[in-house]
């Protein structure tokens, strides 16, 4: 039989009082129970109406359709919301309102990764600087080959082929990192108009060079990752460009810097992760920049360790069957996003921050234009060493 | 013998006038002949230098390194063309000065995509419009069934599960689409509205519509991209929803806008084109909007036809061989490009245009951060009855 909801237009409530919805509803972990009638959260009455066929009545027996009772529950993103929370529901999973979080649950753990340390020989570099194009090249055949052989800092020769050709070419990170770390000489250029000319064509350089840094510095490699479609590719401490016998070193991730300072459209957001899932690569995403300082006010309670900005508590899966808020805990908190919005790098990185006080995984959820959702998991990650905190996006198919 | 370069500082002239070198040179068509001497563009010089293991002294027999022969010859993005001509000069293959153009090569034919058109009928449409999240939904299940099944605007019921659910869910350029033709009536929104909000969002909306609004009107059927990483993903005129079997129809292109006033970084460009490739789709690329127009001075000589602002005539290979100067045409003209640099949507539409005029094809040669360089085909498309111009883009090994 069809849920029957009741709508009370004054007192703005959504209620189920029918006893065998009501025993359905309990089943289905829907709303909440308040005398032994059932209130139901205005996504949850959304979407019983476009999947479960319920009705909805109001008190003189007028009968509201979708688009009506979304109007009467008018909130932000208020779509995005809906079709996540759909699409969560129809796969058999359970997703509650986030007021619900009154305990920090333990379930986000940073992953390790191996630690490292470079130690740079000093040399007596010298090059040219092409502020057009932001490469620097080293013409010193011997210096430029050592360079490229023992730390990978460079493209002596060519591309997968050093043996042709003499000259070394540094990209604006590894010429900046020279000049800082290794005290290259530039002939026509000094570390200011380095920065200078990468920062007219690209705002964001200092943020990127920062991120390049941090894993040069812990003995990381890092080259471009235009191939994959994100700013670095990278490879674990001690790798090299000198192939044993023919086999070419395979990066197995990619890093991609989403300043906080920036903003991005969710789809071109979407493409790049996209880009590094197709040719398997783990999407490492860093998010450099200072965090804005918040204003405190008041004394601060120990539940405010629990709000959220964020969208819904998921229950996901677990062996042989699902997550419920009666036997288990949620696994994620999610964000609700929607392909033509943009996000910035401070919000998302205030999700996050969310999600590690309350000790739940963050998943952005996003919708595209034909309310197709898909699934992305944030996980933390550990550089030893590094004051930075990076992360690792994941496909999920829940 | 390494070939011997003699350098007139003062007339900034390169040029090779050792018999044995001159011969070695005009065999591979490097630079012109003048007077039994070879007179070498500075890429050339370069180029000899950095692989050939030329020397390079000037009249009072100073050693010249490439820095110091590339510091007397600056140019614009010195570096990426370098990096370019070298890259098609390592494939064995030709690469020429655009000043050697001199007629219509005929070698640029626009492939004719099949006519359609769209037949709408008369429907009264119903929808409530969400601002903050660019949809609009039919809450009237037969009309929201008819409209999907029929036309396929809207998704009905879930993506891939239509009898999952009741509403029509419209994105904003299915929305504007039905409020312009088939006088759609929203409860709280004029056209003016959608717009707006749209707009809102994403500056290009109506660039975008013009594209969308372009193909539907020729009977073909656009829905989102985003699992494609762009825009629109296009099926052929006639395509339908409605599966036949079990069998899911793929679409085999995808479109991208590119509007004329707008600037990408190229990186991300290459990222989208990326996505469509690793999923086998055709890349197709809109660029709306209106041409600057152009002051005409003094009188147009023919030759001006055949002025470019593009850097390389480029000979490929034909069967069994390459072909060269001296016994066929070019095919392509090279537009080459760093993986840091901006491109305008105005520039590429000129170049485009340059091309057609020329009668040769253009490609990209998109330099990385490493100098390896990736290219891409530019191939008119015409769609039967539309006044715009689309754009194959196809990624090359040449």
């Amino acid at each position: 039989m069809a849920v029957k909801i009741e709508l009370d237009v004054k007192k703005k409530q959504l209620t189920v009082s029918e006893p065998e919805s009501v025993s359905s509803l309990v089943n289905g972990y829907y709303g909440y129970m308040k005398k032994g009638t059932i209130h139901l959260f205005s996504e949850e009455a959304l979407y019983l109406l476009d999947i479960r066929n319920a009705s909805c009545n109001d008190t003189s027996l007028n009968t509201y359709r979708f688009n009506a009772v979304a109007a009467l529950f008018p909130q932000k993103k208020q779509m995005a919301r809906y079709f996540a929370y759909k699409d969560w529901r129809d796969r058999g999973l359970i997703a509650r309102q986030t007021s619900e979080i009154c305990e920090c649950y333990g379930r986000n753990n940073a992953k390790k990764y191996p630690p490292g340390e470079l130690k740079l020989d000093k040399y007596a570099l010298q090059g040219r600087f092409y502020a057009d194009d932001l490469w620097s090249i080293i013409d010193d055949e011997p210096v430029g080959k050592e360079l490229y052989e023992r730390y990978w800092l460079g493209q002596f020769g060519s591309y997968k082929a050093e043996q042709r050709g003499k000259l070394s070419k540094l990209d604006a990170y590894e010429t900046l990192f020279l000049v800082r770390h290794a005290g290259m000489h530039l002939e026509n250029a000094k570390e200011a108009d380095v920065i200078r000319a990468a920062r007219k064509q690209h705002k964001d350089f200092l943020h990127l060079y920062s991120v390049y840094e941090d894993w040069r510095l812990h003995g990381y490699v890092l080259k471009t990752g235009f191939k994959f479609g994100t700013h670095f590719r990278l490879y674990m401490p001690g790798a090299s460009p000198v192939r044993e016998g023919n086999e070419w070193i395979h990066s197995k991730h990619v890093i991609h810097c989403f300043p906080r300072s920036s903003k991005m459209l969710i789809s071109e957001w979407a493409r790049a992760i996209r880009v590094a899932h197709s040719v398997k690569k783990t999407f490492l995403l860093a998010i450099p920049g200072e965090a804005k300082k918040k204003k405190i006010t008041g004394k601060k309670k120990e539940t405010d360790n629990f709000r959220t900005t964020l969208d819904f508590l998921l229950y996901h899966r677990q062996h042989g069957g699902i997550e419920n808020p009666k036997t288990g805990k949620p696994k994620y908190l999610m964000l609700s996003l929607s392909e033509e919005e943009y996000i910035g790098g401070e919000e998302l990185a205030e999700a996050i921050a969310q999600c590690k006080r309350i000790g739940l995984e963050l998943i952005l959820a996003i919708c595209d234009r034909e309310t197709s959702v898909t699934y992305y998991a944030v996980k933390r990650v550990e550089v030893p060493g590094s004051k930075e905190e990076y992360y690792e996006i994941e496909w999920e198919q829940p």
